[in-house]
């Protein structure tokens, strides 16, 4: 029997997490897996900010899955608390599982008990599947996403 | 002549803000301007996470609109920090001036200053002038926005 935990991400995951970035046909062109100083440094910054939850779903001591919740207070909506969801992740042989759909209810549980009134997220409109599958939980696709790329 | 500064929110802009919030026609069923507590509550999470950019533009000693820019670290994207753009408003006898243009470039310098190599916000899919604003400003319309809305 195997024993599926949602926990915090150490320092030590993220050579899995970011294999799991690049394994992907969108990440595949914007990861470099060679760059470790670069995601070190950014899981520090993850790290010191109180207001971020980065998270892997760990099956037997094995990294399966991760994603990323923000909280984001703000004025609108009556002063609400909303979160948003990154990142989310689930590792090649562990797709179909319903490991997708156990990330995501993790962190709307999350995102509930930390007084968030609302969840958000945007997936590239290229990822056909993800409609279905984040409608299912209960999202209303209501948003267009916009990106700025900025320098580089 | 009139003098335009954007600047960091006060407590004292709070009711401007609100109006502004409420003033627009998904706000006005989403806001209750009348629940000062909540506001308030709301200004001081926003204020006390340095993450949180609320900004307003004040022309002249009058709030005319506002925005609220987020900071966000993440892993992906080789450790892009990104910057989020959420509640993009102009008072009523200010739209059509360039105080949208303005705020919204404000927020793109200041997230580049910030370190961000990526802005991205969403935008509700019935501001059907919204796409057009935001391209112009060079932002891409490649993802769908989710919404799951939490309890009450």
């Amino acid at each position: 029997m195997t024993r599926l935990v949602i926990r915090p991400a150490t320092r030590d995951d993220v050579p899995a997490i970011v294999a799991m970035l690049a394994d992907d046909p969108l990440g595949a062109a914007r990861e470099d897996v060679t760059d470790v100083q670069a995601y070190d440094a950014a899981y520090d910054r993850v790290d010191g900010d109180p207001a971020q939850h980065l998270v892997v779903a760990d099956r037997d001591g094995t990294v399966v899955g991760t994603l990323q919740l923000s909280v984001i207070p703000g004025l609108s909506r009556r002063g609400a608390t909303r979160s948003v969801i990154e990142g989310v992740r689930v590792a090649r042989g562990e797709r179909g599982t319903g490991l997708g759909t156990e990330l995501v209810t993790w962190a709307v549980e999350e995102s509930r008990r930390l007084g968030c009134s609302l969840v958000q997220l945007t997936s590239d409109a290229s990822r056909t599947d993800a409609r279905r599958f984040y409608e299912r939980l209960g999202f209303v696709a209501s948003h267009v996403g916009f990106k700025l790329q900025l320098g580089d």
